[in-house]
């Protein structure tokens, strides 16, 4: 089902960009192509990303009973706001590069990539609106204000993702508020707003939404572990290793709460290539990997309890528990 | 009246943003506040503005006959995202200073200057849905949707006016595609929002619409003469000439357009001190300031004569009368 659904993703997204395809505007309608894997070097199924989040809103949609083609609106808008949030934590995290692409802002300057971002910010609202030609009016508010909620989660996420990088004090709990926004607010917006448009009571959204949240927070902790003991970051040679862009997760402060040989070398400065391989070795001694593995496990332990309560139906249902999987088995 | 609405107009923006007034946050609520001239360095009523958006909802509203009380969230809505365009406008065009203050990004940073502004964005999407406690799900509908339209418009202007610091082939025509967007726009649709919230009919809306067009038009053309000829800019002892600026002002168009003296001297690089004054008298010579006014004249009457149309009633629309002369006659 998930092959069927992505070519309607995508003309789904295209028809909402195109509203920028007029005269005068081919370069800024370009800039937005470009960005979203469609247009430009390096184009084509690679670039896009997987379109996770619109998957869901469909998926969660059709496993309530209800006809997915009436959430493709909602689907195209949770991409965009992802997609916004892409282009903008580039300029703010200074990256080159995104899925193997040179970055919007790096490409066209700051100032244009600054606004491409809020160009497609604006599109996902005007997308959203969209479902009212198959839902009343009700619920799209409903829709869009859990959509501009995980929005504000965001940037709320965004702004102690940007302050933590100056801080030198930070523990646990700290990194958890970070990705509740960063990566656990959204997805929960997409199964929610699934949910709701599928018609399913407030008790199932709940679930619905719990189970898009500890999702999101699993994968981000798979991800993190994947960052440090994964085959591409053990090698060390490339910037493939968390280590060596200093980025303060979970499993690094896990090591800095121990207070032991990983955080006295961690607060001598960057980590150098050389030293990868080793570090990764004193920081698994010092328990960060197994109580990383844990937290991972307990995340996708809520997660599938909360989509067995959510109980999804039909072949969207099995598409749904398949997808889950393959999001939470990645072999870390 | 518009004494008395403004401190409506402040606690209701105050009351948005305390969204953002959590655990966690404190620095995040202080970037916005201080942008929003509420606290830190020189906060006061000079640093916040003069809310002009939101007077236009409340008195289009209350000039509809209907209670402003009930328009407030839109009020907040408009001037947020005026207030999100500037702070991306500052990183864009690389401003330090904001009404003599020091700008967001440039006291916390283009990250957090970008997060910031994406958070003014999203706490307007927020505002404008709280419009349901007043009033039914398809109006409030309608007035995002306009809102989301505008700011696509903000958008498409901030594109236009990035991609012309280079271009050197301008037309008079590429002013006002640039301008409809990034000031045209958005006081439409307060007006639209206003008129629309205030119960008026379609027609009533429309010109209500124009009105708000016309006059942001007018405005931003008596802003460009003014920033010429006005008496600041011709001491040219700071950067307050436009010239000193290279900004692609009208003036500086219909300049270049006649392709003399002006134009000329234009092409030879950026504008020094000394020839402020010279180069505004030969740029007065060549009509650039006749034909800007005439410009201005005639965006004026096409404000004044649908506002006429509009017809606003009572003491809102005496006042919205009052503003709009107050806006179009400014010396220039």
């Amino acid at each position: 089902m998930i092959k069927d659904l992505l070519p309607h993703i995508e003309s789904e997204l295209q028809r909402q960009i195109a509203r920028l395809d007029q005269p005068r505007m081919g370069q800024f309608h370009d800039m937005l192509t470009y960005h979203m894997g469609w247009t430009g070097e390096g184009a084509g199924p690679e670039a896009t990303g997987k379109r996770i989040r619109p998957l869901m809103v469909l998926l969660v949609s059709a496993a309530c009973g209800s006809d997915w083609r009436s959430a493709l609106p909602a689907a195209a808008a949770v991409e965009l706001v992802h997609n916004f949030s892409l282009v903008h934590d580039d300029i703010e995290d200074n990256s080159d590069k995104r899925r193997g692409r040179t970055t919007v802002w790096k490409k066209w300057g700051i100032p244009q990539g600054t606004n491409s971002g809020d160009g497609l910010f604006v599109l996902s609202n005007l997308a959203i609106m969209d479902l009212e030609k198959n839902h009343p009016a009700p619920i799209v508010l409903k829709a869009a204000t859990i959509l501009h909620q995980a929005c504000l989660d965001l940037t709320r996420g965004q702004f102690l993702d940007i302050s933590y990088e100056k801080r030198d004090d930070l523990i646990v709990e700290d990194y958890w508020s970070m990705i509740s926004g960063k990566t656990g607010a959204l997805l929960a917006a997409c199964c929610h707003i699934g949910a709701l448009l599928g018609g399913a009571d407030e008790g199932r959204q709940e679930a619905y939404r719990s189970f898009g949240r500890h999702l999101g927070l699993a994968f981000q902790v798979q991800d993190d572990i994947l960052g440090i003991w994964g085959d591409e970051a053990l090698t060390g040679k490339s910037t493939a290793s968390d280590l060596l862009e200093g980025k303060k997760s979970l499993p690094v402060l896990y090591g800095l709460e121990k207070n032991g040989k990983f955080a006295a070398r961690w607060s001598k400065g960057p980590i150098q290539p050389g030293e990868v391989r080793e570090l990764a070795r004193v920081l698994e001694t010092e328990s960060a990997r197994s109580a990383s593995q844990a937290a991972a496990r307990r995340e996708t332990d809520v997660a599938l309890a909360s989509l067995q309560e959510a109980d999804p139906q039909g072949e969207a249902g099995e598409s749904l528990k398949t997808l889950a999987d393959k999001l939470l088995n990645r072999g870390a």
